[in-house]
C-alpha cells in the first residue's frame, strides 16, 4: 500500500508539478501527514526536491514546492547499431541529458569486441552524468535482432551476424551488464512516451533488419512468446527473391536497407548507407529514387496485413526509415490507399516519426525512467 | 463493492458448486451473514438455486448445496449465415439446451426478410427456452460483415451484397432487437471459452468472407476501431486477380469459399457449398483437392503475416473451414514452416477447432452468460 502510495505521490508531482505538500495531499486524497512522510522517502531516494518556487497560480507568500529531482535518479540507454554505437542519459522528466554517438562498422565484428567499446561508452557516460549530479538507475541496451525468451540473448542478429549470443559470455567483467530490448520495440515505445494520442500503434524502423514495435493500449505488445512485430520476414511477393531467412519474397528483400542500396547501385562502404541514400536521392538520382519508390511499395503492401490485422490508429516509420520518408511514404501511402478498401482507412494515420534515428537510444533511456515513476520503491525495494 | 461481490460469489459457485453457503463464506473471505444476503439476491434473480444434494466430499448429514441455475437466465444467440439462419440457447453452466439451423440462401435477401425470418426463429427459440424453464437474459445475432463503430449497424456483408444496413431500420418491430458482433469474433471466443489454453490466439473462419478473431491474454482484440482481424483482404499475391474490394490479390481471391468453388468447378446451386467441397473432396475429384492445396498455401502465405506479427500460440482454423482442415492444413503447414524460421514455430500450433460451424453460434449465445458470470448485477442494475 505505502509502496503504491510512493508511486502517486511521485506520479502527481510529475504530472502537475511544482505542488505544495498540501497540493498533493488534495489531488491525491492522501492525509497531508502521509503526504509528507512519503515525499521525504522520495525526496531521501534522489526522486523528488523541495524547492523555494511558488506553485504556479497561487498568490500570496510563495510556499516550498515539490518537484521532480532533475539532478537526481536518471536512466541510461546504450545502443548497437550497425554503423554506430549510442549512449544516452534521461533524467526524471524525460529530459535528454546527454547524448553521444560514436560512428563505427559493427559488421562482422565479435561480440566481444563491440561490448567492450560499448561498455566503454557506458562508462563514460556514467560519469559525465554522475558530473551532472545525475545517477543512472537503470542501464536498457538497444539491439539489431531478434531476442529469445530467455533473458539476456541476442537469438539472432543477421546483420550483424550474431546468433545465439548470451550476453553474460561476452559482457566485459566490471561494468554491469545491461538489460537488452530489441530496437524497434524501443523505438516504439519512445514514439508513444513522445507524446503520441495514438494508444495503438504500429512503429516501423530499419535499422538492421525491418522490425516493428505494436503498441496496444499504450503498451508494447510482445506476443506469446516475445517474438511480436516481426515485420521483415512478411511475404510480400511470396514467389519473389530468396531471403537468407530461407523464405521467398519477405518483406526486407525489398525494402530492406542492403536490398534498397542493391537497387539503387550504391556502395557506401564504410560510410553510413542510409545517409548515402539520402544525399544519393537529394540529387535526384534516378536509380536510387526508384529503388525507394519500390521499397516503399513493398512496404505499403505488408503494412496492409498489419493494417487489416491490427486496425492500429497510428502507422509510423521511424528510425532509418523517417530519414527516408520523403521518398518512402507516397508509394506506402499509394498502396495502403488501393488496399485498405473495406474499412475507412485515413492517409495521415501513416507519419514519420519526429525522433528520427534516435528513436531506440531515446527508448532505452527512457524506459528506466518510466519503470521508476511507475513504481519508485523498486529502486530501493 | 455489493456488486463485486455478486459476482464474487456467482464465479465461486460456478467454480466450484455444490458448495454451501458457509463453503463459499470460505472460499471468499466473506462473512456468512454477507454470503447469505449475497446468495439469496442471486437464487431470486434465477442466477443460483439451493438444493439438497451434499457438497462434494463431505461426510455427515448432506447440507442444503449452491448450484448454478440450470433453468434460470439463459443467453440467446442468433446467425445469419449465407446458407442458413440458426438459433442456439445457453444454460449459465454453458451448456447448449437448444440448437436450430434453418438452411436457407440468404444471398441476394433484403435485411428485411432475413431479419423477419430469424426475428420468428429467435421467438420461437425463446419460447422452447421458456418451456424448459430458461429464461434468456440476451440476445447477439453473429453477422457475417464488418460491423463499424456505430453499434446496430452492418457496414458491410458484401457475400450478403449488404452494405450500411442499420438494424433499427429493419428489424421487425415487436421482437426485442439483438446485439450485432462479427461472427468470426464470436467463433474466435467460442473457441478460446471451450477450454483451450491459449491466451493469444488467431482464429480463422471463412462464413462469407475470411475473418480472423484475434484473441489476446484472453480476451478479444478489436484494435483502435473495431476492424482488427480482416484476414480476408490481406495481400497474398499482390499482382493476382482484383478482389470486389478493388485491391489485387486479397486472400480472398485464392482461399474464400467463392473462389474455392470456381477454381474447383463447382456449382452446388441452392446447396450448402462447402458440403459440396468436403463431398469432392472425398470423392478425390482432383480439381477440388488442387484448388483446396491452393486455398491452404494462400492461408499459409496469410498467417505468415499474423505469426510475424503477433506471434500467437495458436493458429485455430474454424467455422467452414474446420470442416475442410484435413485438405487445408497440410498446405498452410507447409507455408508456415517454410516461412515462419527466424524464430521458433511449432507445426501443431496451427489445428481445427473442435466446434467447427457451429463456433460463431455457440459464441453468440455463450456471450450472455459470460457477461452475467463477470456481473450478474448487470441484470437488474
Amino acid at each position: 500500500m505505502r509502496r503504491q502510495n510512493l508511486a502517486l505521490v511521485l506520479a502527481t508531482v510529475a504530472a502537475r508539478s511544482p505542488l505544495s505538500r498540501a497540493d498533493v495531499a488534495g489531488h491525491t486524497g492522501l492525509t497531508r501527514a502521509a503526504v509528507s512522510s512519503l515525499a521525504d522517502e522520495l525526496i531521501g531516494a534522489g526522486l523528488l526536491v523541495e524547492g523555494e518556487s511558488a506553485p504556479h497560480g497561487r498568490v500570496g507568500r510563495p510556499g516550498r514546492a515539490l518537484t521532480l529531482d532533475p539532478n537526481g535518479a536518471a536512466g541510461l540507454g546504450l545502443e548497437i547499431g550497425i554503423t554506430r554505437l549510442g549512449a544516452c542519459v534521461v533524467d526524471l522528466s524525460g529530459e535528454v541529458r546527454l547524448l553521444e554517438t560514436v560512428p563505427v562498422d559493427n559488421r562482422d565484428r565479435s561480440p566481444a569486441e563491440v561490448f567492450a567499446d560499448l561498455a566503454a561508452l557506458a562508462t563514460a557516460a556514467a560519469r559525465s552524468a554522475g558530473d551532472l549530479g545525475l545517477r543512472p538507475a537503470g542501464t536498457v541496451m538497444a539491439v539489431p535482432g531478434v531476442l529469445g525468451p530467455a533473458s539476456g540473448t541476442i537469438e539472432h542478429a543477421p546483420n550483424l551476424g550474431w546468433h545465439g549470443v548470451a550476453l553474460a559470455d561476452h559482457w566485459p567483467t566490471g561494468t554491469p551488464r545491461p538489460e537488452i530490448e530489441n530496437e524497434a520495440n524501443l523505438g516504439g515505445l519512445a514514439e508513444l512516451w513522445a507524446g503520441t494520442d495514438d494508444e495503438t500503434l504500429v512503429h516501423v524502423s530499419a535499422e538492421a533488419g525491418i522490425g516493428a514495435a505494436i503498441v496496444i493500449d499504450g503498451r508494447l505488445f510482445r506476443g506469446a512468446r516475445g517474438y511480436a512485430g516481426e515485420l521483415g520476414h512478411v511475404p510480400v511477393h511470396p514467389d519473389g527473391p530468396l531471403c537468407p531467412c530461407g523464405a521467398r519474397g519477405c518483406l526486407e528483400q525489398f525494402a530492406g536497407v542492403r536490398a534498397v542500396l542493391r537497387d539503387a547501385g550504391l556502395r557506401p562502404g564504410g560510410r553510413d548507407p542510409v545517409t548515402a541514400l539520402t544525399e544519393a536521392a537529394r540529387a535526384h538520382d534516378r536509380r536510387t529514387l526508384t529503388a525507394l519508390e519500390r521499397a516503399g511499395a513493398a512496404l505499403g503492401i505488408a503494412l496492409t496485413s498489419a493494417v487489416d490485422l491490427l486496425d492500429p490508429s497510428a502507422l509510423v516509420l521511424g528510425g532509418a526509415y523517417g530519414e527516408l520518408a520523403d521518398w518512402l511514404l507516397p508509394a506506402m501511402r499509394s498502396e495502403l490507399a488501393a488496399r485498405v478498401t473495406v474499412r475507412p482507412w485515413d492517409p495521415l494515420a501513416l507519419r514519420a516519426s519526429s525522433l528520427g534515428r534516435r528513436g531506440p537510444l531515446l527508448g532505452a533511456a527512457e524506459l528506466t525512467v518510466r519503470r521508476i515513476l511507475r513504481d519508485p520503491a523498486g529502486l530501493w525495494a
